[in-house]
Parts: C-alpha cells; sequence; structure tokens
C-alpha cells in the first residue's frame, strides 16, 4: 500500500490490521486472547476510544469476540459442516432409512431437536411455490439441528395438509426415511430439487435461536422438492449459522 | 410476545422493533427516509443516545442505511443476480462463444471490468486444488462484474501457468467464449464442476471494492473445473454482494 493511503488511514484501522495481521501469522491462535486496551494504549500511544474502535472493526469482520470482562478473543470457528446439496439427497440415503442430515456430520455427533408439527394457513410465497390457492392449509414441520450441542440450522418444512392429513407427516416421527419415504409412500417420490441460497445478517430472534455471536450472518437455503411429474411437494426453508457451514454442490456440466 | 419478556426488552429495541413493523406494513418503503433522532426522542420520550441505538440495530440487522448527514433510509434492495448454479455452465453457453456472466443478468445490462492477468506463486490451497506443488506458478486472472454500475463480485481465476502458456488464457482477451473454450482447445474441456459456498461479513477491502453498505455480509464461491480425467483445471474464487444475489441449484436427485 502507498505510504500516502496508510496516511489518510484512520488510527484505529491502523491498529486492527497490524491486529488483523499477527492473528493470521498465528501470533494469537483461535481462543487466545487479545492485548487489552490498556496495553494496546500503551504500545501505539492512542487513547482508549481509539483502541475500542479497533476491537469493534475486527468484532464486525466476525475475526474476535468479545467476553464480557474477560476481554477480546480471536474466534473459534467451528466450521465443520460440509453440507453436499446434491449427493446428501440420494434416494439411496432416505430410501435406506437413513437420515439426510446425519450424512453432514461426517462423525461427530449431530442432533436433531424437533420443534413440533402444525397446520397453518401458507405463507403467501409458500403457497405459491406448492401450487395451492392463496391462505391454503400447510402442515408445517420445524427441527433444530445442533452440533456438539450447539444449534447450527433451524428447518421449516412446508406440505401440503390435505395430501399429508393421516400420514406419519403429520406425526412428531415421520418414520424412518422420513417425509420423503412418505411422500413416496403416496406416489409422490420427490426426484428433481431446487435450492435457493441467499445470505443476510440475522434478525435479533434468530441470532438467539441459533446463539450468533456479533458479525456472523446466516445462510438461507430455500430447498423445492417436485415429483418426476414437476409438482412441488415440499418447500424448506433453512436458516443456517454461516461460521458452521460450507454449502458443497458438484456437478456435471448439463 | 409475553409483556413480561416486552418489559425486559432494553427501550431502544422496542424502537427498533415498531420501526421494523411500520417498514414489514410498506409504512416506510426501500429509500423512504425513516423519522431522524428528534422525532423519535419526541415520540418515546427517550434521549438520543437511545434512538441512536435503535438505529444502529436495524442498520446492524441491514435493514435500514445512513447517509452522512441526510438520515436513515430504508434500504433499496438491488437483488437482481439469480446465479443459477448449474445451468450457467452448460458447455452451450460457453461453447457458443457466449459468456456465463451474461446469463446471470436476466435481462439487465451485466459490465465486466478486466483487473489483469499475471503470474504467481500460487497459494497453497489453489495449488493443492489444482494437483501442483506447493508454490508451483499459476496464472491469475482477475475480473469485476458491475451491474447498472454498482460492483457485485469480484472473481479471481487461477490456472496451471505452463499449461496455458502462450494461450489467450494469457492475455486479457481471452477470446469467444473466455478461459472454458480456451481450455477445450488443449484438450482440457471442463465437464464438471464443484462449487464451495461460504459466507462471512467483509474485510474492510471486500467491502470497499463491492462498495457495500454496513450490515451486508459477502458470499464466497469457490469454483473447481474438472475434465473427464479427474483433473482439475481451473480454480475461480468469487466474492459476491450477499445482498445482490440468489444461487440457485436445481438438480436431479443422485
Amino acid at each position: 500500500m502507498p505510504s500516502g493511503a496508510q496516511k489518510r488511514q484512520p488510527k484505529y484501522q491502523r491498529i486492527a490490521a497490524a491486529l488483523k495481521e499477527a492473528i493470521a501469522a498465528g501470533q494469537y491462535g483461535p481462543g487466545d486472547r487479545l492485548p487489552g486496551e490498556s496495553e494496546l494504549m500503551g504500545t501505539y500511544g492512542v487513547a482508549r476510544m481509539t483502541a475500542r474502535q479497533a476491537f469493534a472493526a475486527l468484532q464486525a469482520e466476525g475475526l474476535v469476540e468479545a467476553r464480557k470482562g474477560a476481554g477480546v478473543f480471536v474466534r473459534e470457528f467451528k466450521v465443520g459442516l460440509r453440507r453436499r446439496g446434491i449427493q446428501r439427497l440420494a434416494v439411496e440415503v432416505w430410501g435406506a432409512g437413513g437420515s439426510i442430515w446425519a450424512a453432514d456430520g461426517h462423525g461427530r455427533d449431530p442432533q436433531v431437536e424437533f420443534l413440533g408439527v402444525s397446520e397453518k394457513p401458507a405463507p403467501a410465497a409458500v403457497a405459491a411455490a406448492l401450487g395451492l390457492p392463496a391462505g391454503a392449509i400447510v402442515r408445517v414441520r420445524r427441527r433444530r439441528f445442533l452440533l456438539d450441542a450447539k444449534p447450527v440450522m433451524v428447518a421449516t418444512s412446508y406440505l401440503d395438509a390435505a395430501l399429508t392429513a393421516g400420514t406419519a407427516i403429520a406425526e412428531p416421527d415421520s418414520g424412518p426415511g422420513g417425509i420423503y419415504a412418505r411422500l413416496a409412500d403416496l406416489g409422490r417420490k420427490p426426484v428433481r430439487f431446487r435450492e435457493e441460497v441467499r445470505s443476510r445478517m440475522p434478525t435479533p430472534e434468530e441470532a438467539d435461536g441459533l446463539g450468533l455471536t456479533s458479525g456472523t450472518p446466516v445462510v438461507l437455503v430455500c430447498r423445492t422438492a417436485f415429483t418426476a411429474d414437476g409438482h412441488a411437494v415440499e418447500v424448506n426453508e433453512m436458516t443456517l449459522d454461516a461460521s458452521a457451514y460450507v454449502l458443497e454442490y458438484e456437478f456435471d456440466a448439463p
């Protein structure tokens, strides 16, 4: 960087950049405590507010986290979930009674917390996707997924309430192979999928539900499952802790 | 929400929630100015700092943006780029001399700014992905993509420098169909792709390069292109303005 640009950079940014370099160089590893405000004040000859701004900049980037009364720590990234978007939906997985989710954890111990099944008027976008009239009743299944006891995803699944009435899809336990196996039982086997991926900052409710520290976005995955004749049978809206996931899609050129 | 929980909620959060409701109800539309600090102070009987905290909360969520001296405005979401991860890589697109990127804009006027081609030692992860020894020289092609004159993506493409020496891949203009057509000319046609998708807050450099307002994450897409015999021939690291993109993957159950 030319020294002109360096001069124009505010002091707190220069301190933040120096701390970032030290983190990148491994001088401070994941979980390590950074120097305190007073130490930065002494080292760089700056006011407390400037030291705080430097920490705030690193926090906004999600590189460090402040722990109340204890200081500022290099963030420990927990990524560990490699979600193979296409392969995980192989019929062999759910057809054999397996859990799609278990495939993401790669030997770790993923857990599913069932948050309930209910009937509700469909949100407009869901009704449109499922080809139902506005306000049609849908079955809503909510689950939260945890890895090493930390929540990493909340998933809300919507299905036609009339189609799935009286099936295990209306029960907390949808049985071996889950709802895709039950849809297959009904002659509505899902064979084609569309996933839409977005990212944004979480709402306070989402940050709460996933235990997100500040500077952590959510990834939204909206999956629609289609039968062979092109009918949408399920819409699944997932909210993921962005720091916990890599989404992978591997495919042949069409 | 039970009134107990409401009582425990700090004042600034209640003001932020009220403003969010008003935005959701359409009372303030995209680009509209929210009431000023003084107005909030009067309406809610709070101190200026509390009004500021309410705005800061909305800003952190990416719902509004502060414009210096002008006030706080409801964010205008520019999403408009639907990136169809799989279909856009059809051989028919680049094989016919077309631009993969043009397919994302859907009739709008996407522009590509070429940022240069150079030779450099490969970053460790890139060398590993391309099956090259550590420190091998790679050809680096950098581009920035704009929609309606606003930058939305920066892409850095890495290829084996020895393989591509003396070809149009080493030139600013890689010719009709781009580098995939040139790789095909070399007998290394890419036929299989892996995309890895992550999201995090931007670094200050990334925020600058994409003109991101605060509260906007970046989406990182790392694509590896493979030949029919399974050799990786290109790694492309893309950094996307998360507010401008929906990534879509549509596929048959494997």
